[in-house]
């Protein structure tokens, strides 16, 4: 895995060739479209997200999925974060079902999916602004619910941090949180319990 | 109106008394025990709420009440200054219903009170820890939500900054703030806004 | 209502066009020049506010107004959230007296205008730096005061925080804040507020 | 389970009293002895954790327990944390492994338990002041860690943000943070994770 | 001088007897009673104020006095601290003018002293909560205004920040801001200023 | 006075023909290279300063100075500040001395001008990153010091916060602040100051 | 080594007595009257200091000690934290030059003691408020300055971090800062650096 | 030493040829390649860093240099900040040993070097995000830990300020720290350091 935000794509591409070369994976995280133009000078198979603004690689052959993983996400703006989260995932041979714009502002939204979040093993959370979509989905259901803050809003939002303060303080019992913007790390940890149950059964 | 909080017993006794010599009404918040107790030695007709810490006077002729102010809070802990918010808005001569126990994570028991938060001209959201109620009261109802942060929590929830901080980025128009713990003030916002609707009918 | 900040123009216009297939009104905040050229060519009735940097589509009939708005704020560079707000309000059939450069480091100037106050439904007050206004003018009605801090300011006025807190802590009751810049959402409740107090006459 | 701190001592047996009444298990946590003596009184089999300050009442027949919960403590003054979160996950149905004391600063001790942490499916990392534990651990195992970071330190501790910051930054993937002293939170998530894995055997 | 806070009163004696071997002025601030009366059984020509909680000896002959300082505050609980700095001034041969309870939230009560204050040489203005005195005092005066916050508030009142910053930022120029709660500071610095003017004259 | 700062240039000269046509003075802050050649063009006397960033212009004919403000910067980068407090107390008729490059760090720079510095009727003392120059200057003065943090630094200089911090909680008394980088609001403050002595003389 | 502070004192006599056992030398920090008096009863060769609250035990025989540490402190309430410096590199064999009251607000009688300084191998510079002292320090020796922020001080001196972060922004080469209060740490660091020196001669 | 970063190349230029008029060393900081190339056009000798951004001259006959002093930095990002320090070492004739990507989430790198670790005079541990690296040295070595934390982070890693509070809580003793970023005054402090060993064999 690649943490593309910050390098050059020169940097990112060599990064990534010489990950390939011990792995049959690559996941690029935050890169920019000249980021996966010059990996996929070097890597043709690439695939670029535009919205998660991810690069995958996976020469692996089909392996069965794991079911169980639900990611959703309040507004529009949390969207990439969600995306980054669900790709990671999948990566990790997770099938992940996605519920976008179901923030709690428009509660019947959120509350015609219950049955998906019932179900679902492991919630990745995504929101901004004031975060409550946790706590929400955390009173929903009985899975551990992983919170990730973004830094969508503006003013007293404060990129991200009163998402995160407010996850942190969910009255819901089963909310973990990460960074602000960690859609890999929620996607990662989502994969990693998802399948701790599965690999059991 | 007096803030008893940090005044001395007989120090809220004496302004109450000198209050009262103006005004057919008094309200005491953040009032103890002993205040209380100084202050009824004086004014045999004051009413202590023991929840919301008030001392009342009300030496008025019964008047017609204002409907359509609602109180909603979220844990047990935030009842006191739903308490103060609603004594606050009665003694302003408005009828309010109070929705007490009603957060997030337990989102049926505020979906089933739907209908009385539908019919509001005003709704007080108090909430503390992660603040989210409000949003999801913003959501469901058309009214003014003035929302009251408290202090309710532990940790990162920072004495109710983090609460206060997520109900500014509120995701849902129509939601305001008051100050951390701050019933009367919103008791009293209420009051003005249904009384303003009601004054014109 | 599209929030514009942060958005290609190319999505403003997208948005705009969906939003308008299912309704006769259009507000865009935080609007660029840019996001109005594109928006402009699929909707030639859209309008464009320089200073409040706000696109407004408008295709009721003509309706009748309420009165009993006052938008004020403290300095010429307030004066675009204050714009924003009373923009927001106007396109929800209030009729809006805008009091600018008020501040009250030159009270006569806020002191020639009490009379236009003290007859409002509701007050919305705008300022940056200090965020003083809120408490002064609050002193001098008693209808609701809406406070909006902005973010002007330099140094210690950390974007609008300090504004914001000043005005969390108002002396005045009667005074609710909204997030900082956040000149819409203090339209719209204003709206609520006054035309809550004209539906019922 | 009820959260005991700041509660007086009659209101706790009472709340006790009343959630044994709808269940065969009961957790108080943030326990003071006179909070417990109040409880025994009313509830005789009622048993008190001196040092997690947890009263626990377990009226089931034996159950088999789920094994591969690992708690791992900084200091000696993180251990009550981590002996709340141990109890929780014992009260689940879980077998908890402890490893107290084993801090980055004599970091021998942890490694001898290298072993136990990578057998496990879940570990809870406790930690104050720098809050470096997690991370460390993170880099160690392959299952979610998560992150208590406590209010142990004093200066630029900042009561447990310090920690808590730490944590949410951790450079090892699959680390997730909760509320600082939040033992329940993390004992709650540790046995939801593990029996996950189990109940799918 | 001595600060008196978080000494014992028989330091606080030492001190005091100590300064007066080098001195025939003492001013000790923050005093509490106990320290009064250690101070008292040594020097017996100390005088105390209950209010500013101030230990005053002056054993100089009567000197003539300096006019021009005005010191005023906002609200009933600033008193004390605006006392500390009277004062200060007047232990520095200064003729103090006090303006009480003339905070913004009743502008007509600080309008009515309008001539006290435009006459003055230099200005302490007190406030806590929003700190917004200063401010509209320094844009009535010609003269310096010398914030000081209090710590008087609660919630979002950071226990004077919030005043402090907004001192910061006042829009008035000619404000300049000294610690929270200094009264001393605020009162030995308008002693300097009204002094220097009338020293050469 | 016209703070140039984010203001287009056009409209900066459109402020400072307004202002003077009612004024034979004018002072622009923060004022760009292309800010002064938009005013040059129309205002033909007015003077740039490159370092300050300040346009002036001033057609009054000479007039008497006061003497006794003393400039004093700590680093290089703080001298811009540093001239807009000169500039401003100049155009205020005050003779300035600077001393310039006296930080703390080279302690003897500072004790070579002692007798510059203790004629001084008013010091404005400037500084970044630990914000210490006042206090030393305070400890060496009389006369009062007005501290002015700046922007400069870097890490946990926090753009100025950290010296205004530090100079509010000076131990030498006499010391008073103004906000981050505004050197405008101390020079205008050190002129009133020298001014209020002499005018008297 | 113990750090006394939040245990109970037979709780710290335990650890004490323990420690004893593999050890010749004992140092418990913050340690009240009543856990002197537990630890006096099981050691009666301990030795406690009321000023820096610590207890010393120390059964080696004499040892010679290293010269070159310089203790150095701002105002008399920062002298428990200087002390207690001091004391601990006193037991790691070092011999100690104090500098108490030199605080920069009165520098002649730091500039007295000069020569002591520039003599030193390393200078503990301890200081509360505006933490200016070792900026100062670090400006006249070339050997290292171990900064200690104490929480002395008052409002906006938020109990050592402006004295802390001032610290960290040193514009003087060679300073280096631990933790708030932390004595103890900048004494054992002191030593370390001058026994470096001192066991290769 | 130049502090580059805001300085303009031909600036940077004038103070380096300036400088090296009166020695025959020049370390520039945070210099850009343009800044070089200026330099370079007046001093041929100078030679750049493009990874520690550092312009180096030195004039100086080889000298004998002190070994002892470690640079080790925990992820690839915060090699540039610990190669400053390396720099800064070097020119003030140290030799030194770098231990790159040895960060705690993969601890056997580390510990693969600990011989060189427990060699070492003085360690400068150069950390972003949790800033966990050199409380984990500082547990394995005896000697001083000099810690740099980095911007380097995202989201709740505030650029560098939860990596340096982590630094300043960190439980091993031994560790003292310095401002953000700030590799130069690290170096030059290890230098002094490991020189004051040396100096005196």
């Amino acid at each position: 895995m690649v943490f593309g935000q910050g390098k050059r794509p020169e940097h990112v591409a060599t990064l990534a060739t010489a990950l390939l070369e011990g792995s049959d994976r690559l996941l690029v995280t935050r890169a920019s479209q000249d980021a996966f133009a010059a990996v996929s000078a070097e890597i043709p198979d690439a695939v670029y997200d535009d919205s998660a603004r991810t690069i995958v690689v996976d020469r692996r052959e089909a392996r069965e999925q794991v079911s169980g993983v639900v990611v959703a996400s309040g507004g529009t703006s949390d969207a990439p974060v969600a995306e980054e989260a669900a790709i990671t995932a999948e990566l990790m041979d997770c099938r992940v079902e996605r519920l976008l714009d179901v923030g709690v502002a428009g509660l019947h939204r959120l509350l015609d999916k219950v049955d998906v979040l019932q179900n679902a093993r492991v919630v990745v959370a995504v929101a901004g602004m004031e975060g409550a979509l946790p706590s929400v989905v955390g009173g929903l259901v009985k899975a551990p619910v992983i919170a990730v803050p973004t830094s969508v809003g503006y003013g007293a939002s404060f990129e991200g941090v009163t998402a995160l303060l407010a996850m942190m303080n969910s009255c819901a019992p089963g909310v973990i949180v990460v960074n602000i913007d960690n859609g890999f790390g929620a996607g990662y940890l989502a994969a990693m319990i998802a399948r701790a149950g599965a690999d059991k059964s």
